[in-house]
């Protein structure tokens, strides 16, 4: 399906603030970015670089006064999301060297402290893909989603005492118990078509059967229309926007995701 | 200033046929893209991938028939090209990693064979920018600036040996003379506002005083709006389009550079 | 100085386990690797990799049964350790690309949460390496360093909370200190000549003065003598050994450092 | 098998020359380096980098006067070499990103001239490893094999209208004849046990079947015992050692691979 997907931002800035934006979205197997606008205001120098995941980052130096962003996408992704009940785990031996850093422990991610939780939740499953589903569904049931709840990120461990949480939170959750069963993870942020309430969205990826799947336990059911911007270890990793120095918050915040006809690209 | 670069062409292809693409504008220091369209005809699926370099590429097989690439973008770019007269020669032992590998021959650059002629070319002249200006001025000189005579790529010693050549000819002659002298060079490819005739272009970068600058034989004088489409160390790595399998060439070329206001993006 | 490092270990394995190890040392500027032994036993097939930090790292498969590795190597390393009071902050937006992740909050240094006890200890510092000078004396002053006591890495978080640790617990509350800060710091993973016990080391770099220079809370005096195995954010990313499956430590252990003479390597 | 080797240059410096060196050997999934010697004299300051096809190399400067590079490994390599006769060739669009650069043109590797020779050398063959064969044969038999004959790379070019070359000048032209096929083809130099006369030795790999298969147009067998140093898309990337400036030849050279007993390492 075509989407076109809008992130516009405001912010107050007090004195000259560095920001790394990653806004600009990822094409690349799953998702193909036919059209794309990226404006500042005022409209400021900017250098881009890719980190070491691949993601595209924006750097420059907000000046004082207000401070927008504004970008739009029109972009081609999968209309079923790709799901492969039984698909196996892969030995560690076996991970292509570029995933092994998904395995370890991050910022959000205390993976080593959850083997214990994860073989409970996992019992009797096959290994691999159906593990991954059986975490999805117990954070599901077990962590309350609470949209717009929350600003900073919490940890795994955190939210797991907390029982509910934003998107982001049930992701890292959902990415540390994979990885204490030695199944790499990885955070996604981006779109979804049909999210309630809109918002930017969090989900998580992981390695089974020799490649990424998507997992999402905020949603009852995997349908198509997700959007990438970028993934990473976990939301220290995949920040919509970083910022050095006293922190401004957004005075406005503005997304959508409409679904579009190819013609209209 | 701000840019509206259009760049599109068609082919007629027999037999399926793996493209490698870049035309996807790079973002970097030099250049901000605040808006870009990137469409195909038929809409086939593509990948994307970065390169070495750090040139965004897009992987995809064409289908029999006509198959169309239609890319446009807004570019802000700089309105006057940095030239730093007297800038000192970065002796080997201080340069960064990744610039040492644009001190090596390559395809169409066979920079080793080059010595005794860049020497007498620069004679005199002081060790760095000035003797890539005495580089950039005798290819200007003495290799004569034929646009639309040329479709293969030819090296620097066959341009030399012809005494006329396209852009990118003229370029690697500039680049092998460089390297020689132990100075790094690269080949650029883009746009340039007010080309003549418009064509996709071609030219040189040079690292000396610790960064890179631009040069461009076939231009008596470096005015603004160049639009950086990629980098490498010669047309081999560089190159619009890479096709595999037997050769179709494209049936049309559109290119088109033209000036716009800020309000238009 | 030219120093002998050795670092054997043993473990007694109960099912297949797939090992990442990280023993061999790196060269760079600051050390030189003029002799290197690393032998397995039994003698298992391994390959080689180099993670996004430039460590290299060796994959393998650990039988049932004893399993040792035994490393040594002969390195040639600074007499003195470089100091540089009053160099000045490296503002946001001039750190290379490269340096921008060691900003980030990473497992066992959650940055975002110590901004202000770091502004409490740097009060009236100038801004830069005076400021991790102040911090390392901070955590030397108020953490007390007991080798020995841990085996499982804990948090800045948690070492605050505790008041005394292990030398990578200090580290990573001095790391997490200064990334709140807006200086890269990054934990470095080691040899030190000297040091009391014996044992593996790790103490942590911050980027200040357009380099990284070396910060030790365990030390009263920065010596020479340090051997660098590999560095990376934090413990997670930085272990002399992960294993996956279930854990089995080293029966055995045992880590040398003796000064040699250049005519003995 | 087990094999140690050597390799010592001695060159006589007359100005201070920047070298870059390439004989750290890399360990990987085919070898295993259980020690390794590397000792200069005089003892100059040294750095060293992965370049980007993973190789490791070492820069520093030469000071006038004798300059001697002292090197040996205990290696562990394969008994024999993995061939596969039928393991088919790979579509572009499946061949990993990181494989695709190898189907490039390179300095010494004029790929985009030798499509016609190609298809006539594989005529009939099946599309695949055994089209590498058969260049491998013709090469072999096509181009005499004159060990101590060459200083300067030549390029395939060159080396097809001569009729006789080195083992590099051989590599060369078997590369451009897998590339122009699209087969992703790579120089590799290393040492060879057995070689007559010994020497550093260089041959080539191709990737078809999913990986890289090592084919060598100087030996009429493919026996065991080869030790890669570094690999690249030509001899212009994998150079034992680069120098800047006034080219200073070795005044000595020492080349031993020697088969030793896994009790002597």
């Amino acid at each position: 399906m075509w989407l076109r997907t809008k992130c516009d931002m405001e912010f107050d800035i007090a004195v000259p603030t560095p920001f790394i934006l990653m806004l600009r979205l990822r094409s690349g197997a799953q998702q193909w970015v036919a059209s794309e606008k990226y404006r500042l205001q005022p409209n400021v120098p900017v250098s881009e670089f890719t980190d070491t995941y691949g993601n595209l980052c924006q750097r420059l130096i907000a000046p004082p006064g207000r401070f927008a962003i504004y970008t739009s996408a029109d972009v081609r992704t999968a209309d079923h999301v790709d799901q492969a009940p039984g698909a196996p785990f892969v030995e560690v031996e076996y991970l292509p060297d570029a995933v092994l850093s998904y395995l370890l422990p991050s910022r959000y991610c205390e993976s080593e402290r959850f083997g214990q939780m994860a073989m409970s939740i996992v019992a009797d499953r096959q290994l691999g893909y159906d593990q991954v589903k059986a975490i999805e569904t117990w954070v599901r049931n077990n962590i309350r989603y609470e949209p717009d709840t929350s600003d900073e990120p919490v940890s795994a461990m955190e939210i797991n005492a907390r029982g509910a949480g934003v998107c982001r939170d049930l992701s890292h959750l959902g990415i540390a118990l994979c990885r204490s069963l030695s199944i790499p993870a990885r955070l996604v942020v981006g779109y979804l078509y049909g999210l309630q309430p809109m918002d930017l969205h969090a989900w998580f990826e992981a390695y089974v059967g020799g490649r990424w799947y998507t997992f999402d336990a905020t949603q009852t059911e995997l349908n198509g229309g997700y959007v990438v911007i970028g993934y990473g270890r976990d939301a220290a990793d995949v920040a919509i926007y970083n910022q050095f120095g006293p922190a401004a918050y957004p005075t406005y915040q503005n997304i959508q995701v409409q679904r579009i006809e190819e013609s209209d690209v």
